[in-house]
């Protein structure tokens, strides 16, 4: 999703991929092959690069060494990056720095989660510090044996269960000479730990809170140095919020953005890593919703998307090259209108259409 | 610029490039280089496209017949595309449709040219039918003797001179299977027969002359079996409209869509040639006032697009990854606002920066 923005930027893009047929290596002319996690690979694919940046946070600890040892720029930084992929040194830095946080505690024995339970009350969510993603690395523990297997591999994170109202998302781009934006306040629909919605602006927000959430989310692109785009995940609670997760990258809960901001994160991405200008991040006009489109009924989703575009000329489609495999991402769907309901039936309506849950 | 919509629609694009390092191979992972004149190439390009379409008018007779014989699907086709390529078949067809067009004929001698001044009254416009570009074939003539060496190499189209308040274009998508869209009509600025702005929609149109104008735009298009985008550049008139020229491509009238209506012109043109449901041309939001960038004082252009960006955040800069030659379109930028002055006055600005008009 960064290759339309980077050929209007004018920026060469390269991608190390996965594999040849992979989704930016169907859009981007330079994509060779390679093992991310290897550091003489991405050490040699990072030889022609002005900046390296990434679309995901399992980068190992030793490839980031060596591109750093090698004088590689990085955006985001290894030090900023590592409190994204290290669930425990993010709570341990929020905390540090005053940010809300849920009740949390590191606990290596069963008898420290036990105590920890006791004390914020059962159940917890338990998490893997490093490596999770959308829902895996994170259960719901109603008791300390829940957690034993994950325990006998290290360290876990148990954390309270927040009541929360709602979840929303704080979005910010940070450039390596310090200029900071932030879009607005959204909210994030979840179902089985996995993004199935936003809105944005997120509805009937308080504006204080938008203005303590996007403050918070600004001092922590400053204070951890981020560079790029950073998605702070949040609760809102009945006096306020905390923060849940730290992404540093263009983010599920921002794709919104590719059609209703006037600077996508895409595009804000590229402009950040490359210390240009940052763009606007205000919206365009109106509100969006974005629907996320999982992998369901149909091995071929042509005949729905024909159909989804037929029914709807003011569909804003994006398909990303996969293939269908139930319940993987392979698209999504804004719609930009005047009104959240409006936005809202077209967009899950497609989104359904395309997976198959509705058929007209 | 359709590389960032194929992406997002999950369409694989493969260009015939004219160089290894012209502006679409730098962005189109697929990008042969190969003369567009020759028909063996073409074919050989062809033989993996399940669509083929252009991106100017001048593919030569003999390539688009092969083609066409091949049994390649080409949108345009050529029997549309004629009508594109040699303005005096486009003259005769669109008066043979009772579309306003100036005053023309089609001149074999000086005394024909002669004959068609003193009743038209000089100075008329005179045009090499085929083979013209941004006002290169097109001249004012104030006596028959200024057409004499275009007159030895064939017939020529004489027109009598407009007395036009503005010069406007109608933007129409049409696909294979006949359904057609409408962008609203814009106003274009023209300095030495070069675009050098356009406003859309075209400020303080009376509604009658848009839908008049749009028409018309609409019926030439199904008249003449286009498909794909077509740019119908007219001249608005004391008592209506004529019209001037035909492109049937993504056209410089139309870059405006692409930050300020739903669908912009490269997706839908995408869209149409592929017989996809067309999207929504009406307008995001607002107005918008595109102003071409041409090449000027700067061979580096970097220094200057930093400035331009850190002046105006809410900025679409577009760059066509060229070099630099004076009077060479080489970007355009967009600016989507609530008043025309305010798109203008900043549209304007960073054009005349990047082009080195203004300094500050």
């Amino acid at each position: 999703m960064c290759a339309g923005p980077a050929a209007e930027l004018g920026v060469t893009l390269s991608v190390l991929a996965e594999e040849g047929d992979g989704s930016a290596a169907q859009v981007v002319r330079s994509a060779p092959v390679g093992d991310y996690t290897d550091p003489a690979t991405v050490l040699d694919f990072a030889r022609h690069c002005d900046v390296v940046t990434f679309d995901h946070e399992h980068v190992p600890a030793p490839v980031l060494s060596a591109l750093a040892q090698a004088g590689v720029p990085l955006h985001p930084s290894p030090e900023a990056l590592v409190f994204a992929q290290d669930k425990l040194a993010m709570r341990t830095r929020l905390t540090a720095l005053g940010i809300p946080c849920p009740r949390w505690a590191a606990v290596a024995t069963a008898a420290e989660a036990a105590a920890f339970g006791d004390s914020v009350g059962w159940p917890v969510i338990a998490k893997v510090p490093t490596g999770g993603y959308d829902g895996k690395g994170v259960l719901v523990a109603s008791a300390p044996e829940e957690v034993a297997e994950w325990l006998a591999r290290g360290p876990v994170l148990l954390e309270e269960l927040v009541a929360f109202r709602r979840e929303l998302a704080v979005l910010i781009a940070r450039s390596p000479s310090g200029q900071a934006a932030a879009w607005p306040v959204v909210e994030t629909v979840q179902e089985n730990g996995i993004c199935v919605e936003v809105h944005a602006p997120a509805k009937d927000l308080s504006p204080d809170l938008a203005a303590d959430a996007t403050a918070a989310g600004l001092r922590i692109a400053g204070e951890l140095g981020v560079t790029g785009v950073l998605a702070v995940e949040i609760f809102e609670t009945a006096d306020g919020f905390v923060v849940n997760e730290l992404a540093m990258r263009p983010h599920n809960s921002g794709h919104w953005s590719m059609d209703g901001a006037i600077t996508g994160q895409f595009e804000q991405h590229l402009r950040a890593v490359l210390d240009l200008p940052l763009g606007d991040p205000r919206p365009r006009c109106g509100v969006t919703v974005m629907a996320n489109v999982l992998g369901g009924q149909y091995d071929s989703l042509y005949p729905a998307y024909k159909h989804v575009m037929a029914r709807d000329p003011g569909l804003r489609v994006h398909m990303y090259g996969k293939g269908v495999r139930p319940g993987r991402k392979i698209g999504h769907v804004n719609v930009v209108s005047e009104s959240y309901a409006d936005a809202h039936e077209r967009a899950r309506h497609a989104a359904d259409y395309l997976q198959g849950v509705v058929t007209e």
